[in-house]
């Protein structure tokens, strides 16, 4: 056996890559969702607003967006960086 | 046994793999299903509107898939990349 | 025992592409069960748009479905290609 | 003891197989039921659209089927080919 | 101790056949109680319909069942075929 | 310490039937529960409807006991076959 | 230590009869209760049914305690016959 | 240290009967509230059937409470009998 | 190291005990809470009947009560006869 | 290394102390909380019953705490007596 | 090495220590936190009865939070008398 | 190596520390949203009592963040004070 | 190997201080989101009280807040002065 | 091997990174959801006031927010500085 401690670490950049994009893509994920499901609902009631409405969904997901790009920035540091 | 450190690495990589595209299917895919159900909903009220709730319900969508797709990326940079 | 590295890379493989197609099926099959529940309701109250909401259905689905597909990707990489 | 690399690949495959068909089978199992579900509903309130109400529960159930069958196909893949 | 591979192999069949069979019943069991609950309810209120909803909820319980017999077809293979 | 492999194959095999029924059992109890609690809440409302509902519902548990009665054969498989 | 391998199997027997009875109880636990719940509800809004509603419940949770019953059975066998 | 195979197995026991009692109070305990919370509802909208509802709720309530004494027995017998 | 057999075995049982009081204690918690909620909400309604509803919801209770008194029932049996 | 038999049976007491108790209080939190808020609702609708309002909703708690306190009795059993 | 046995001990009580304060925390604050809720929503509507809704949602909360208190109690002695 | 006891009882008390406060934030950050959510919901309606509102809804959040405290202190005397 | 007490104790705490922010950030985020929910939906209504209305989510953020920033002083604790 | 006191100290602040960025995504991508979805609501019934709800939308986010950067300075910090 021939492993050194710079492999244990590595190993666990990756494993902590995996785990840390995968559990982050749940919340945003499902919270864009319901802000699309809504927006459309909205939409359907009152169609005149849809510009508005869609500036909205987006804004309010790019805010939900955000800690997915965390985790995602997270993941590439352990990927490469470290 | 002829277990290198390199190998440690590989699995770890594979297995953070797996996990992170796995889990990261969970939030997008309950999320857009949301979205699609709700588009329904509304097309059904008001069949009129169907190309905007469309639209709408697919930008929601894209924005909800980033995070699945981030999941991907990150799956494989860890099979391919490192 | 004549275990070599290349085998704990390939188990930790297999591994992982039953976690990623497992777990990454929960997610569009709830979510696009969902769509299909709310298309039939909109349907039952107005089938003059049969047309219109199934096409819209089968499009939410679609999106939906990428994350299945994705993590079917990943698990057939984990499979055969690494 | 005689434990050669490639049982250890082969057990971790059988386990692969075992939680990829059984997680993979709860998401579409839930899924699909929902739709059945409101199907009913529909068909109860709007007898008369029962042949269309039936055509839409099956198409959006076999697209939401459609992950569990990509888990049966990576558990046969890792039963029988790897 | 004697322990084989072989072993090894056959007891991680017998673990994966538990838990894809435990597992797998979770979704269809719950989704197939959600699709005769809401049929039931249907009858209630147009009981004229009764041969419909019957058949309707069958139909949509017969596709949610699948993976439920997937599950089951993949835990006889863990046990018998492997 | 006498222990062989084919007692390592038994003992995964009895934790496995155990797991097997224990989880198999979640689902159809708490999906027939529902079908249950629908029925009772129909025939109140349409009392004269009580046959063809307790039909309807036994008919519907049915179905939904066909994933719980795999589990026993998976779980009896597991104990007394393999 | 004298540990025999026929003690491994009896400890994981015993260990799987209390997995297999303390899960299988939650699920019809659940669901009869909600059955209960209902009756009563239907009976205070429809006491001259009482019996015909008693009888309906009664008969929905002797098919939901069914599984319960099988989760009891293989807990006995993996106690006293294996 | 001289542990001996027989202590495996009753240690194995004890905790067994840990869980099985542990896990198997959880769905009696929900589902005999749920059915509790129902009566209290109906005797306060309809105080006259009092008697017919509180028997009713024991009713119910007994069948549920039928998995949670398998538990106890269950337990019962890994403790004393095995 | 002076570990005995029969210290494995006291500590599972100690383990086992507050494994089944901790986990015991949440289904009872719950669902008389349920009937609590209920039982005040029925009284706020129909205060003239309120002898009646505490008589019913502690009844209700009582019943709930058993699955936690069999937990502790288990856990002093672990504790101190075993 | 020193460790005798007794050290490990004290270390799974309070280990299954802790359990006992954190777990334990999960269920009459949640349960004593549902009993409040409605408790608070009936008053603001019927004020002129704060009193019956409030001897109802302690007595329901009174109860539902009861299991808390057997996880206090048993996690203090754990710590001093065995 | 030098590790006692009761190092082990103290290990397990601080361990202890910390499940049972953090587990411990979960209920009451969910429960608390829908008295507070409840009881804004009553004054809000009925503004009168002000005084006497916030000494209800107090003491509600006051027996609520016992299980709070009693996990404090178990982790404080876990830390300092055991 | 050279691992005293003193070291492990540290380790896991910095261990406990983390999952005391983690777990324990859980709880009363989710109530106090609740109750927040429901005063500016009856503020909204009724905006004339918002400081008899704002007041009610500090004090039913304080007692619920009671928890959270304890949960900091028991944290803070297992970094320090242990 | 030259691994110290000291290497143990900072590993711990490092792990520690990832779980504490982790799942301390889970409880606020839920919660504040809820009540900025609940602030934009009375805010449609009664848009006349918006200044009120935003000073009430904000003060009410601010308590659910806190147990946010007590996971972030545990964290760093961890991190700096341990 | 090779591996040094300060290769375990690094792998595990590698992982406790991903735990803390992956599990602190969940809350604040769900909750801000929340807020997006009912500001679209808020705005689709209420157009005229859409400035206004974008604003308390983007600050109510910005709060939820703050626990999903308290995650990435955590991450940050066990990834650079430790």
């Amino acid at each position: 056996m021939a492993i050194e401690g710079a492999d244990i670490i590595k190993a666990a950049g990756l494993l902590g890559a995996g785990l840390s994009m995968g559990l982050g893509a749940i919340g945003p994920g499902v919270g864009e969702g319901m802000a699309a499901a809504k927006a459309c609902e909205a939409i359907g009631r009152n169609p005149k607003e849809a510009g508005l409405l869609t500036r909205t969904m987006l804004v309010g997901q790019a805010v939900s967006e955000s800690t997915g790009i965390y985790s995602l920035v997270i993941a590439l540091l352990l990927l490469f960086v470290v």
